[in-house]
């Protein structure tokens, strides 16, 4: 390996949360950053009302210059979701493959940036060169397709990322994963692998999709009396082309439906990525001309969400669309985890309809287990291990694989959020540490609700909130009105009269005890309010609302 | 089969809500009524603020002279739990089996109602009589010991209840289920059998607890130079058994940690249900008296709940037990539905410190599998199939079961909460319902947080609150101070000035407005004051917080 300059090349991880897979990576050489993936992550449980979340990118920010741009690996919303929000703020080209561009657009299109956003459409094999760095796109195989893994090349060395990936010696759409290439970067010397770690616990290989192909043939011929309907990720085209191969094997018709599953269609099928004989699909309002047993429908919902196609025919609340007992639906997928109740709640609801429901073993992962990560390695044999993309634990996992292929901890990093990791063929360490956080979307609002804000929302969601309102003369400090005491998510109102009546007793001694005082001050008195209304209420009722006096002056 | 009467025997399952598991059925015949367990649900995600929930028994308080006992099948939380709150209003006495028995005394013990309350401990094969209702109890597995399936004989026929349970033929502590003695009273004729579905959806048989004591004592022995700490449910005292058993052979003290954990160990113990070699369990604070590799913990924390010992111990708040990279973290458990990002969680941290942890194969179902669902039916052979124990899809999946036995439709029953099935010999159909619901506990209230409140905490979690408040003079309507406006959980106060600032005016100009129309009234005033407010901030952030206009009278 040819080696000109002793800089270090630095990777610096920079999504937000350890739990919610925020995808941004910086690499960083000399005065070049290029930015790996852009994604954004839905809010956890702990985060009421907000929408999405994406990354805080102040460090990109403050080194706005030094941007080359963003090279993202595959079409996935954890990938690709934030990017017309940080485009905004941060405005240099993206990299990508056809597909995964043709996504980006769409998301570009809707914020109204795609006039001002600079892009390239990679293929598999090009090198593109950013400063520094030259980037080359190697063909992956994953859940959706045109996935490609990077080798990222700069003085201090060559990078190989994975982005997310499977082997798929069989895949639906386009080739394998190109192992041969891979391994020819691997043979010319890589000083790190950043790898997929998502199924890095998981024994085995991942099966290709294409073995789904009999799995749907076979089901769709064992219910050809029923009406089939099968829900799967939207994105998830491959899935969706051979439902559809089923469809029309067993001479059924095929409706689309979910807004996100009718828009990954269109934009595949514009693209070429999905091949739909004419005369299959047909429009929902055309489903009354064909007796069921000839119809099948694909849609989102397969997670349970609340408001997607399937989980409002569960409800009752499609307009389109009645599930009855003759039904037959497939979850072609796994539930992801935090959403187990919510696709459980869509099974017994369908169940409950008499709708026979199929859930088992109609679904491949798009991930590499640990056979792949093993293969992965052993080809790309990389100085240095940094497992990306999973929680800690999966981080973990792929540590100890790479441990038992002979690595010593020295050579192993897992990174958290934030850290600069400096790599050189002498030496890899953590040298610094970055801002990073999460920006909470709700709404309208980008990064107007907080910690604070959210802190709030959980108290009020756990205990309520009991306002007491009085209203003072300015200057004799006179009571002119109150106190008044309100609640909302407390406690039954009427049925709690006297509970009330009670806490507006305690606040009025409270009240007059504090004006009653040498000093009076707003702040003291407030604070009296809310400790003796607080210590009486827990006294009462075992419970802390939030206690918000407000005093008004006239 | 000797008939006397014919009657029929009613069936009506009580629990309030399908997706939780409160078990709770009323078992009637003419002027007698049992009720079969009682047991408390954990609340689901839209109860925010909510401890537990308990079955609505108004129907058994509308008929409180008929009610002659509860029976309860076994010790868990979902059969016994609501106990001390419905013996408050219904004191009739309660038969279980003896472990059974001594942890409903403990939970009258802290209700107070150890006195009041009338207990009869139960043998397996005893029969106790009540008025019409003859009810044997027959010993089954199940991951607490002492489960018990029921024989309900009254003029109208048989019914066998199974409780939750599992065939298990190499039981840790006491016997293998009593299939002799269900197959003899299923020869005598059975008129309806309710089956637990819980894994009615799985395929196979589930493995005997005592197959773990091979995987513990392997575990134990491959990491000997290591702290050991096995997280379970504090219930499962066999399986708490089998870790000491491996401790044991391996040389180390056992601490047991987490106050359910200790208080099972307690009861356990001191009935004989477990067996603890002298000098093994060692008090916490002796910890420090023995190198790492001596320890074993035995903990609570499973299932990733925030409180419990183990996620103290991940999230360094635990005041005695420090995780370091030398320490082996085994969860015999898997996740609850609904719990699995909490597990997920601990899991991070755990790793995160370098801790090892292991969680797969280390854990055995109490519950039948689909060829134990099969082998019971073939036993007892019932007229009519009455799934019980489970979600909607976990009762149609034992309906599929009990179809390929070659039942028809006709005799098997798919039950709501709140149906009444009518069965004799001739007939089984729903002939009524009756009212059931949901009883929330939030602290030391019971009842008092309906759905009217919990709306308001969802509202208020979401979007938070937006209070306008402004104080009017009583005669005049003259407006002495205000509108002045607070908000919470909405968006950060500092950065939105200007927001709250406009907001402000708008209020202002809703209220003037209204105080110059003719007719003046308050809830006109708080009307326009919302809606002008709401469609203000909608159109500014997108969000509706909840809007709460306050008018004082001064």
């Amino acid at each position: 390996m040819k080696k000109t300059e002793t800089g270090a090349v630095k990777i610096i991880p920079l999504g937000g949360l350890e739990l919610i897979g925020m995808n941004i990576t910086a690499i960083e050489y000399g005065d070049s950053i290029i930015v790996v993936d852009c994604g954004l992550a839905f809010p956890e449980e702990d985060m009421p009302g907000v929408d999405l979340v994406i990354p805080d990118v102040t460090y990109l920010k403050n080194n706005i210059d030094r941007v080359k741009g963003f090279i993202i690996t595959h079409g996935h919303e954890d990938h690709i979701g934030a990017l017309p929000y940080i485009l905004k703020e941060i405005k240099v080209p993206v990299y990508a493959t056809r597909l995964t561009m043709g996504l980006i657009e769409h998301k570009l299109e809707e914020h109204k940036l795609l006039d001002s956003v600079r892009r390239k459409t990679v293929s598999f094999g090009q090198i593109i060169t950013l400063a520094d760095f030259h980037v080359e796109f190697i063909k992956t195989n994953h859940s959706i397709q045109d996935a490609a893994a990077l080798a990222i090349t700069c003085p201090a060395g060559t990078l190989v990322h994975t982005g997310d990936f499977k082997v798929d010696y069989t895949p639906v759409y386009g080739d394998a994963i190109d192992l041969q290439r891979l391994a020819e970067i691997g043979r010319k010397g890589v000083l790190a692998l950043l790898c997929d770690s998502t199924n890095a616990e998981r024994p085995g290989f991942t099966m290709s999709e294409r073995t789904l192909q009999k799995t749907f043939d076979g089901l769709f011929a064992e219910n050809a009396g029923s009406r089939i309907l099968v829900a799967t990720f939207a994105s998830n085209l491959d899935r969706v082309q051979q439902v559809i191969n089923s469809a029309c094997k067993s001479g059924r018709k095929v409706v689309v439906e979910g807004r996100s599953m009718v828009n990954y269609v269109a934009i595949a099928s514009e693209l070429g990525y999905l091949n739909i004989p004419d005369n299959t699909l047909i429009d929902i309002d055309q489903m009354k001309n064909y007796p069921p047993e000839q119809m099948a429908v694909v849609t989102t919902g397969s997670q349970g969400e609340a408001m997607a196609a399937l989980s409002r025919m569960a409800s009752d609340t499609h307009r389109k669309i009645k599930i009855d007992k003759n039904d037959v639906i497939i979850f072609s997928s796994n539930p992801i985890p935090g959403n187990e109740k919510a696709v459980s709640r869509v099974i017994n609801e369908l169940s409950e309809k008499g709708a026979k429901v199929i859930f088992q073993d109609v679904h491949v992962s798009g991930h590499a287990r640990q056979e792949e990560i093993k293969l992965i390695y052993s080809l790309i044999r990389p100085q240095y291990a940094v497992p990306v993309h999973g929680e800690r634990r999966h981080l973990s996992a792929q540590a100890e694989i790479v441990r038992q292929l002979g690595y010593d901890d020295r050579h192993i990093f897992l990174l958290s959020s934030g850290d600069v990791l400096s790599l050189t063929e002498e030496e890899g360490r953590v040298t610094d540490r970055v801002p990073i956080g999460a920006v909470m979307v709700d709404g309208l609002g980008v990064g107007d609700v907080g910690s604070a804000v959210i802190r709030d929302r959980q108290h009020l969601a756990e205990e309520g909130i009991l306002i007491v309102v009085v209203t003072l003369e300015r200057a004799s400090y006179e009571v002119l009105a109150g106190p008044e005491l309100i609640s909302r998510g407390f406690v039954y109102v009427k049925e709690s009269e006297d509970l009330l009546e009670e806490a507006r007793t305690v606040a009025q001694e409270a009240l007059y005890e504090s004006l009653s005082r040498k000093h009076i001050d707003w702040s003291s008195i407030k604070t009296m309010l809310r400790e003796d209304l607080s210590s009486f209420v827990w006294n009462k009722t075992g419970r802390r609302p939030m206690i918000l006096p407000i005093i008004m002056e006239a």
